[in-house]
């Protein structure tokens, strides 16, 4: 865990093939995705750094995820191209306490899938129409500072089932316009470190240029930082703390 | 809500019957509960003030439950001598975003078992003897560097069943010398306000001296200070977002 | 608890007052919403009485509520009329074991709120328009033989933020056309007793008649059948099981 | 799903290997653990199987997954053993809604850690200490019956922290004489299946002879039996249900 008088060091990740493969998408996000999200949590007050998927171990090699007190992800069509190692590494440092934000598709990737224990499949539709992302648990940190609803004008459409578990606090349910709702905002423990699933963000639309969409985000990165014990014990212990009598089997 | 850069407001309530009617008690805490609760949150930073029963409105009039961040509730004995009023008054804050710290034998105080729609009842024996506080969620930040137990040598037994709705979340597990177990450590939503029940601290044991003891609180009511939205919007909503069809019933 | 052998006995209480004092609603529930919901449950098997707000004590004095296993709720203009001792009895009922399935405007009754300790208000409005029901539990019980989504071609929209604790299951969210959501099939225990909250079911629209409407609330009153421990211990308990060294205070 | 008619289909499955080896095991158990187990399954009514680790495909061939409705496992020193097709098997078939019971030492199965998405490990003593097991949910369906603890006069300490998600429903909490506590009954929602994660049962020791321990056994088939929807949607669903405007992107 970072000092507590040190900003919050945040890895934003991303996929990055969108962007340089597809000249409509790039008119999006000129710097990719990454840089889109990196910028307002900079201005945030966090210590942030990005990573990309072909970039060497996809950025996350060395001391990476051990200085990593919160790390964002968004990943899209190539979800089996990140090696298992990494996911595995990914997996283990959030069990350890790292926070991790998983946005959008992400939720196919593979330290997501791996960290729920279900399918995470859901239904999808890309026809552009509105979504309103509204508020259920109104005092959670993650809704600080937020309207009741935020509004995004096109957004691709995901829709229940969406097969997680449920959430430990669920904190929004988006609405369609096409008639689904999708459980957009949702927190989980997993060992010592937390987790949260935000629906939007599909790479056609400039959703992570809504200042709402960023104030979630920065929310989420702050309800996710290490916090808790500084050692979980498990394992052999032979010797009670309370006396017990002797046991012959 | 007090601004961000201000410290957060804490009131202290304390029944504070046993410590003047009792010489064994006093001893124990010469300058009342509220007192000894209160030093350790000012060494924390926070700004504090006390409360007590048989002060004019409980010491909770005023502006002082609308000038509160968070308010921490020690009773026992003489729960029915809280006015009607005032318990509303507490309930109806917490629901507007307030955060709520009941300790001990406040299970069974007004604004409690108001906020609960249980019963709270539970098992008890006053047989001083050990109890062992167990983290069974050790990434919670109610839990920020305690250590994985908190063992304190005399206690007054709680045992299950804990009439009480099942946490949102559950932080901590006791274990008694005699053979019971509990639920000790409990976080709640209840409208825009976060509730934390915290097992420990009868009268006749200095618990309330005991550094972890102390920190758990301190943790809590940082967990609970108000967060969230600024509005929430309920009633009437006569016209819809979206355009609808005129329907003729 | 009735005998296992024996068919639950489930009493459907209804406020009874739109169907008789307007020609417009009673055109819709000849027969009151009582009768509309309490045919189709006797149907699948169930013993079924009904009760009115005018009946004396509300029809749920003498033994009633001591000989109802699952009581399902409908009241919505003069919640303020049943009397406080019948709400009480209601909420003791509950607590010892059962159920109460709370039907639509329901949610502003006595005994919801004082079940829920939350203010329980919600946003409405009365425009006509569609709702649809998604299952977002798809496994649970009450989600038995249904399909995915239950269309409502005409309903009251209800919208969130609607003021109740997280359920313990969450089995169902609303979508209404005019761009809200709900969290519309809610899951509760409180002491030994269940509660689901069900949303549609305004009186001008004939919900109750929709064949899937009365398959939920038929899986509603299974789930919520009493179950559990036979007795419950709380109070008092000076001798421990284990063996406790003298403690002098 | 079998048919509502008939008796649920439930394969008990244990590794088999303690009472082959050791003939202090053999002792206790003389027909396996999984007959011990089995044997007042059958006499609840149920159509019981049972299966083992060295049979072909561990017993768990062609359609007997597909033919059982709730699985009852125990393992505990060769996990590794068990193939990864067959575990993986397991987890689809909980997904499609079979029920799942994991038994003590079966928290390091391949199927259970796979659908927690956690390390599962925990805290473990052999000393042969008394065990209760309190229930804190008494109104729940796998309470039916029981006293408000279950006492094993000897068994394997099992310790917080016990590196799981929150339980959906939390219904029993363990107390071992050494000083520890452990969340012992423990409900999930995987998909469209039901797990019950229940804590005792070293093989050294008769628990499965024990009439609350077969009955909670019982119960929690009875509570894990599929229920719920027929067909779950997910996938690309490229036409609303609702009208939509053309999006030009």
């Amino acid at each position: 865990m970072s000092n507590s008088n040190s900003p919050l060091r945040v890895t934003v990740w991303n996929e990055y093939r969108h962007e340089q493969e597809s000249e409509r998408i790039r008119a999006v996000y000129p710097h990719g995705i990454h840089n889109s999200i990196a910028a307002p949590l900079r201005t945030a007050g966090f210590e942030v750094r990005t990573a990309t998927l072909d970039e060497p171990d996809h950025g996350l090699g060395g001391d990476v995820l051990a200085n990593t007190d919160v790390l964002v992800w968004w990943g899209h069509k190539v979800h089996e191209l990140v090696s298992d190692a990494i996911a595995e590494q990914v997996v283990q440092r959030v069990w350890a306490g790292m926070g991790l934000i998983v946005l959008h598709s992400g939720h196919f990737s593979k330290p997501f899938k791996r960290l729920m224990g279900t399918g995470c499949d859901l239904k999808w539709r890309e026809a552009g129409e509105r979504e309103r992302i509204w508020i259920v648990e109104p005092g959670h940190p993650i809704a600080q500072g937020l309207p009741e609803q935020i509004v995004l004008e096109h957004e691709e459409m995901y829709g229940e089932h969406f097969d997680i578990p449920a959430p430990d606090e669920l904190v929004m349910v988006s609405w369609f316009q096409g008639g689904e709702i999708f459980r957009s905002g949702c927190c989980y423990h997993r060992g010592q470190g937390k987790i949260f699933y935000f629906r939007p963000g599909h790479e056609s639309f400039p959703t992570y240029e809504h200042p709402h969409v960023q104030q979630v985000i920065a929310n989420a990165v702050r309800w996710a930082a290490p916090s808790g014990l500084e050692n979980v014990v498990r394992g052999h212990i032979p010797v009670a703390a309370e006396e017990l009598e002797v046991y012959e089997s």
